[in-house]
């Protein structure tokens, strides 16, 4: 598939790779450094990467990296399955299916990246953020930030052996953090802060898993203090087009235009290919919905999208809008490697025409 | 299955039966009239009832009965299928799937029932609550209510094409409402308020489904204002006993009692038995479990409980708390009639040492 407008691929793709980053302890090895929030702070562009790290394992063994937690107190541990047992699952490489359980093949945590020209990244050696309880052991992944006034907000998918959610943390430094709990209950992930409030109140996209009436959907809520969320309706649903039959799901916070509220949200075909779409909420009111993209504004077709770990995927939870109107859209690449494309609020706005 | 302690079935049960309900309107068959929420108010003890109710169709088809919502207007419309096709599957009472979409086979509203012995009840002409907008077109489920000073709140399961979820009303008269949306996004049901604040917040119980990393559990969560939700964690897991292998729910709203926080809740086997346990929190903090009983406290076996619309169920979401001690539990039997079965506080936390 050739390359498609209004999408720049930035020449230096992927930007952070999977040996670009040091393993969290001996016996991990780092199998993706993808998904990253990204946020302007000071001089800098700094990214939140997923880090999926699996365990080393004998050739016929499976080694399913998690935490156990007693009394608060988590330590990493390791399941070992026989390949050759017939009750292992490995046919999707995201998961361990074994005896009825779903476990992780790999765990994930969130590590800084930082950049003064938003394209060369120096990722720190230490975790910015790993499970920090038991309703994190499994990892956490797919981090977004939103600043509001002088504090930064991030939220992040927080996986365990009772499901997985959304939890909230801030910072105001990026070295010492505050934890909300989780504001989204199981099973909802690719959640969207909106950077303000608006008409008095904070909004949200979130995606409630749906399994029994209908496809996995957008949602928006509504909170007062970003950790209490209520008044949840059903916002945008999946099409039948080839590219978000299956489901969709909020990409970076929304960005604010002079014509409403843009978002660049993900939808899934039933092939698992996950692609990039652009939708324009009223400003005043982000239940309303302007204008949603007939047809991608990226889709995976560069080596590094199509293969990789999962592969057919580009997908974005981190976008910095310059003061120029240049938009940087980072995006993890088949749940492997960090990437840039590059635009403009402009040419975001008219995609929708398209 | 012989009588269990400490539970006395009431001789008059089931209480009420669908043949005392007049349908909502013409075409309609009332099919369940069950599940009731219960409280008492000024003399009257008050039943709010879940009636469902499918439609008149020709022997060779199955009619679904559903509302359609344009410009906020709701109208009834019913979705007919032949049974001869093979695409449309009823092997679940409850449900009629058809090309890859779930629908009810019946759909329910709230009916109030209004009693001053609490054991014969007249059931009112007119649904109290209907489905009132497109996130409640499948109907309205399983009410619960909580008196708070001098209003009552209730919240439902609100089923749609879009998934199902919990929405609160309230009122303080059983004549106006004020409604507050979406408290629990999908998928979530079997929600509990408790009737006050703990250490300045209030708390529920609720049920995500969870079809991914564990099996659907009891989840307690914060809010300041009973709209908006967060601090969301999981509380109790099914156990492999046969009784809750399969997924544990909040029964009605907790019962303050001198020990702590008393819950009935329900749990539900391989098998889809519905049977009933008492769980006891502390009552300072209801995140932390006391005691939980190791048997059940009423399972299904009256020809009422095990057959019906959908059999072997005994379920409630409706207790009355006495004055003198004595608790009056109104269940549902086989998703069809109202029942009710007596006993004491002090039975009930006897039930947790057994």
């Amino acid at each position: 598939m050739a390359f498609i407008k209004p999408m720049q691929r930035h020449p230096a793709n992927p930007l952070i790779q999977p040996c670009d980053v040091k393993p969290s302890g001996p016996g991990f090895l780092v199998q993706g450094a993808f998904n990253p929030a990204a946020v302007r702070f000071g001089d800098e562009i700094l990214l939140l990467l997923r880090v999926a790290e699996s365990c080393e394992g004998g050739e016929e063994e499976v080694a399913v990296p998690l935490m156990r937690f007693e009394n608060g107190v988590g330590k990493p541990d390791v399941l070992r399955l026989a390949k050759s047992d017939p009750q292992v699952d490995l046919s999707d490489s995201r998961y361990v299916r074994y005896r009825g359980q779903t476990y992780l093949s790999t765990m994930s945590h969130l590590r800084l990246a930082r950049s003064t020209d938003g394209i060369h990244f120096a990722v720190e050696e230490r975790p910015f953020l790993s499970p920090a309880d038991a309703s994190e052991s499994f990892g956490i992944e797919d981090a977004r930030i939103v600043r509001i006034d002088d504090a930064f907000y991030i939220n992040y998918t927080a996986v365990s052996g009772d499901s997985y959610a959304t939890a909230l943390v801030s910072t105001k430094d990026f070295r010492t953090m505050k934890r909300h709990g989780i504001i989204f209950p199981p099973q909802n992930k690719d959640v969207c802060l909106f950077p303000e409030k608006i008409n008095g109140r904070y909004f949200a996209l979130h995606r409630p898993w749906n399994s029994e009436f209908g496809q996995p959907s957008i949602w928006i809520a509504e909170s007062h203090d970003l950790i209490h969320w209520g008044n949840h309706r059903c916002l945008l649903r999946p099409r039948v087009n080839g590219w978000e039959d299956e489901r969709i799901g909020g990409g970076a916070p929304c960005i604010k235009t002079p014509k409403g509220w843009l978002q660049v949200y993900h939808g899934a075909s039933a092939g698992h290919t996950y692609s990039l779409f652009t939708l324009l909420l009223d400003a005043n009111d982000p239940s309303i919905i302007l204008k949603r993209a007939s047809s991608p504004l990226l889709e995976p077709c560069e080596q590094y999208e199509t293969g990789g770990f999962f592969g057919k995927v580009v997908f974005t939870n981190g976008i910095v809008a310059h003061d120029d109107g240049r938009v940087s859209i980072y995006y993890g690449a088949a749940d492997k490697s960090c990437c840039l494309a590059e635009t403009t609020v402009e040419e975001l706005l008219a995609s929708l025409d398209r």
